[in-house]
């Protein structure tokens, strides 16, 4: 096991109606002045957003609004939100959304408190020191930005999609109802389940050995989505179902899924290209990219692909031929996302084979490599785009 | 599942020499005037208490110290810590120690800010509304009172044992190296092991439907602990076991296993009279009670017995008789103490039968009842001490 630290300060809030005590949450983590931050108009049409302003209003504390955030949130919509920041005078980001929205809250919060150009955090040219405090009423199960210390912004000066961490944008608190996302279109919680099943993916295939605990945590989070995804697909209003999905895709991202051990997150930065340039949901181009990359890279550790079609998919152990173990838990994976309604190929997201040269440009993946369970260099990566145009 | 709030704020510091580090994140979290609290000899003989103090003084803080903690701490030497803060005006208590030193070491750090007696909060008799932080160096892994909002205090006066809970015991940071682990002798490495399994078994056994992501958790928590002890029985030094385990023991008791369900405690709580009575290892005497209670209990709903029995010890199910299933979970649990050398009856723990109206007594259970699994009042609780006789 690697040294490691871990820290998820979040306060939690679960359950029903517990958006209602939002304004008790924002006062108790030091917020008087309040930036809400949201997307389009669905947060609006549900009562959902008055019910937070409401509950500000009990607890006295002034806000403002900005709204607008899109999926795949874009840079011009986070400079105009620090501009409000500085001008009004807000020291709390409430995001009310998912995780593009509490993804772009996070990078108004750095901006706000910095002289510089947010962009320097995403490009790596700086690092954040401080931030506003962050919070969020979560309204998607998917991203694990509410307790995550990440942020992906697209720079539209490009269409850059990047990823950038630090523990100063660590959320303060999230409120979490489940019944927030039973309106949810099926294609969109699908999409969000598959991104959570993918944030335990990056961590699960490691090659660092001996970190059992981790694994088992991995393996709970992913049973815990296959068992209860098809119950929600089903009855989008099945509260227990949506209750163990909301809690299984924080648990996925606050990393208690990766201490201890190399990550690998190659997939994650092989989607963002497609995302920025097809505009597709994250989930969808993770999708498709899995089980290519995991069809790539499984001869380089066929035991450990077993034990996940074992563990995760119940498959028998083929002890006289383990790599049939190994793609059987890939074809169940694929499958899986199959039966959720989730593209498996480039063709099934509306992604063109003859765009790999220019994704492989976007990801400036020339001189560097990707991933660390298998390193891929412009040439690995090409295949594993091609793989997933199958 | 229960809505619920989830906290854990602890800063986890993890691995290899990571003790040479305190006095940097004592800074971190505001010390500058700290109460160094600790147990015998063995701190002190291993050299790890100047490694503490070097890593204080290379960061210029200050301290003072205070030894001779016991397992089951005692009032009288939180008293005496107590009365140390105020003289010496300590910001920052800091165990060096297992269980018992961190839980002193919160109560001292209640009572340092508490103008009454602080035995008012685990008789509830008042809630604490402040404490000076706490932070440990971890020794053992059992407790999981470094990331835990909980403290166990033995009163002398009658030799009462009560827990406290609040969030503002939640310790700051822990050191967590599972190299000071490798010199405790087996006995006490397989009894801080059943106290993890205990922590997760009180949250396991629940009436509450519907917990797949929290069930999952405690599978994967004693499975880990199911693999790596043997290991560590076998040869002390093995780090990556010793690692498993420490974690392991931090996530059983942070609540994590726990969220959106009732939870039971009535083991502990009848435990908690055994080790009082007779100073023996919390540990072992939960390996006592615990089959005990299972056995008890069982009928009250068969099939959760039988999913323990299938999903953390891989018994086959057996269809037409789940019970015998269920039964058979109970029989390995028992057995698996009994590999790891602790007792599992009264007479191995040396407790004798004829004590038991005495711990009922003590456990001033009359009027009341134990446990929410099934809840137990005194004749109940009788019932499950004697099945702990055979």
């Amino acid at each position: 096991m690697d040294n490691f630290t871990f820290y998820s300060p979040t306060y939690f809030v679960f359950g029903k109606g517990k958006e209602n005590e939002t304004g008790h949450y924002v006062r108790r983590f030091g917020g008087s002045k309040v930036l809400i931050h949201y997307g389009g108009g669905s947060v609006v049409r549900s009562g959902l957003l008055d019910r937070v302003k409401a509950s500000l209003d009990k607890e006295g504390i002034s806000y403002i609004e900005l709204g607008g955030v899109k999926p795949n949130p874009r840079s011009g919509l986070v400079y105009q939100g620090i501009e409000l920041c500085k001008k009004e005078g807000v020291d709390f980001v409430l995001a009310v959304g998912g995780g593009s929205t509490i993804d772009s809250s996070k990078a108004i919060a750095m901006g706000a408190v910095y002289d510089g150009d947010f962009w320097d955090f995403y490009a790596g040219r700086a690092a954040a020191e401080r931030a506003l405090p962050v919070a969020s009423v979560l309204t998607i199960a998917a991203a694990g930005s509410e307790g995550s210390d990440g942020s992906v912004i697209t720079n539209e000066d490009g269409m850059y999609k990047r990823p950038y961490g630090s523990e100063v944008i660590r959320p303060v608190f999230a409120v979490m109802n489940p019944e927030l996302t039973m309106t949810l279109p099926p294609y969109q919680t699908a999409s969000g389940c598959t991104d959570i099943m993918a944030h335990v993916f990056e961590r699960y295939f490691t090659n660092t050995r001996n970190v059992e605990i981790t694994d088992r945590f991995c393996e709970a989070v992913l049973k815990t989505i296959i068992k209860e995804l098809p119950k929600v697909l089903e009855d989008p209003n099945d509260y227990e179902a949506r209750a163990n999905i909301m809690w299984a895709g924080t648990m996925a991202h606050n990393d208690i899924c990766g201490v201890g051990r190399e990550q690998d997150w190659a997939s994650h930065n092989l989607e963002h290209e497609l995302s920025a340039l097809y505009d597709c949901a994250h989930g969808a181009g993770l999708a498709v990219m899995f089980p290519a990359w995991m069809t790539y890279v499984m001869p380089h550790d066929v035991n450990r692909f077993a034990q996940f079609a074992v563990r995760v998919w119940g498959c028998e152990m083929d002890f006289e031929h383990p790599e049939e173990t190994a793609k059987e838990g890939i074809a169940r994976t694929k499958a899986f996302f199959h039966s959720i309604g989730m593209p498996t190929s480039f063709a099934e997201l509306g992604a063109k084979e003859e765009d790999i040269p220019k994704l492989l440009d976007t990801l400036q993946i020339d001189g560097r490599t990707e991933g660390f369970f298998v390193k891929l260099g412009r040439k690995e990566c090409e295949e594993v785009y091609r793989l997933a145009c199958r």
